[in-house]
């Protein structure tokens, strides 16, 4: 098995819903497959807007069972909570500190962005958080991180660091690259934007929703504004019908194609290809919600122990190795 | 034994001279009686000036021989290397670093000044300086902290991570509280200034110098130049003269008082006078270069890994302590 590294963060926020699970269950379940994955909790990152201890804890667990629920295989990938290996990133992020430029993390946009969004909480460890997230890859000699449009810029002070170190102490390092992620935008129920939890609860799905929830959220799911009878045709395209655009993800294929049918020539009512929409959300959530169930504490304990002893291995050499290189003999 | 806890770091920047020596080796032989002290080689603080590899192992040794020659007794106190407890401390590091204002560290004067000194190097570990050094004392938990006068404006910074950390966590950390150092302000051989080895070679002694060494130095030593001829009366005083002032360190209150009474009546000329201080100079540094040379190379890393074993003891249970306290369940 000689394939290439690739990390992956988890950010231990809570409750996912559909838009966000549809994503990254899709990226997961494909990478896991093509790389050697590393896939870890970020419980350390989350640090930086002071969560409560005990909500820290829970959101670990289970966010750790979404994401088991959802296909990630232990037995393929190592799955870890970023903590389990805190000695090891948090050392390698001190040396990293030492060659990092800071003026490149001031400029950095995500951080000022969030500089903007918490003024009182400027904190020493929110510019650093691309040195964290650069130990994060480096810990394990990674090569690929799948990233979004916005992390790109972490990728990149990540590859300047590598420079940095190398030049300094040596080939240690590869020089981590990007692999875009699908960004798969799932629109909100309200038509606005795409699918989040800072709208309004009944705008989108939570993975935890019952079949009676999701019949009520999509059943008041805006549609085509235009078409208020039954007898009017309905433009059904991604652009015409928010609901119609939310099909295109939940619907198999033929079914799609009869609904395209129906509503153009007027002998389907919105309710009705509501209700379809429905049953095509529900047969993803419900299956998810009873793996997840099926989920014991002491399992997922065992899978992350499982996990942690694997991502050590790996962590330790690494460290052993950029400790030598550094010139810090451990006496 | 249930004396209060000190830390104090050492840096190891090569070679000693007299004046640092005299000072520290003061401090230490004082502190060690006091406190519970933790004496540690701060090699991971060095990094941010990226000194070569081997270099810095090397030093690390030499000051180790320095410190054990100058009377640092490990039996009394823990004495390890830094980056022997890296894990913790540099994962206490990332943890401060998250409740740490970025505002604060970025006006620190130490940090301007060495922004200004080394532009091209202004790093992210730079300005984090204070935030590793609060490290340091919190991992043991540390009470006092013996300061220079530059120093206290770090030692703000480590009491105002405490209040925030604790705020946020509970009662963890004690508020660290400086000691004093006795400035000692051993003045150079040339006159200006305080003994640096940043002035010329001949300006400082170094702890490695032979008496032959020694008296070249002291001979050329800047004395009072108004003194041309032996019959005229000298001004012994520490304004008057250079060489008098060296002497009140170095030579024995019955001679200081001799030299005194016959500079001032003209009875003893320069020549003879600058022969007495390498004599008084020499009996500190001969000795301390007779002990160093004793100490094997084995035997300075035993001392050290038993510091190291020390150290971590202590560490490993504050750190255990703080995962807690933030909700890091080691899964
Ligand atoms: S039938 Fe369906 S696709 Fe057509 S307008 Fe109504 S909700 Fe949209
Ligand atoms: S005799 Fe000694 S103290 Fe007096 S002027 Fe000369 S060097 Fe100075």
């Amino acid at each position: 098995m000689n394939r290439e590294i690739l990390i992956s963060g988890i950010r231990p926020t809570g409750e996912l819903h559909l838009g966000n699970y549809y994503g990254a269950m899709k990226n997961i379940l494909e990478l896991q497959e093509k790389y050697n994955s590393y896939f870890f909790i970020s419980d350390i990152h989350s640090l930086t807007t002071h969560p409560k201890p005990d909500d820290l804890t829970r959101n670990v667990l289970e966010i750790a069972k979404d994401y088991l629920a959802a296909g990630l295989d232990p037995n393929k990938s190592t799955f870890y909570v970023q903590s389990s290996i805190a000695e090891e990133i948090c050392e390698l992020h001190t040396y990293l500190s030492m060659v990092m430029p800071l003026g490149d993390l001031l400029r950095c946009p995500t951080f000022k962005e969030k500089a903007k969004k918490q003024p009182d909480n400027v904190n020493y460890g929110l510019v650093g958080y691309p040195v964290l997230m650069a130990a994060d890859i480096l810990i394990h000699k990674g090569k690929f991180v799948p990233v979004g449009e916005d992390q790109l810029v972490h990728l990149e002070i990540a590859r300047t660091i590598v420079r940095r170190f190398n030049q300094l102490y040596g080939d240690i390092f590869p020089e981590p690259r990007p692999i875009m992620e699908n960004a798969v935008r799932i629109p909100s129920l309200s038509g606005k934007g795409k699918m989040s939890k800072s709208d309004n609860a009944d705008s989108y799905i939570s993975m935890k929703d019952d079949n009676e929830t999701i019949q009520r959220k999509v059943k008041k799911a805006y549609s085509d504004p235009t078409r208020i009878y039954k007898h009017q045709a309905g433009n059904p395209s991604k652009e015409g019908c928010n609901v119609y655009h939310l099909h295109t993800y939940f619907t198999e294929k033929e079914m799609l194609e009869k609904i395209q049918l129906q509503c153009s020539n007027a002998t389907i009512g919105c309710v009705q290809c509501k209700s379809i929409l429905s049953d095509s959300i529900n047969s993803i959530v419900e299956p998810f919600r009873e793996r997840r169930e099926k989920l014991s504490d002491s399992y997922v304990y065992d899978v992350l122990a499982h996990g942690r002893m694997k991502a050590k291995e790996s962590s330790q050499k690494v460290i052993s190795e950029v400790r030598k290189a550094i010139g810090l003999r451990m006496f």
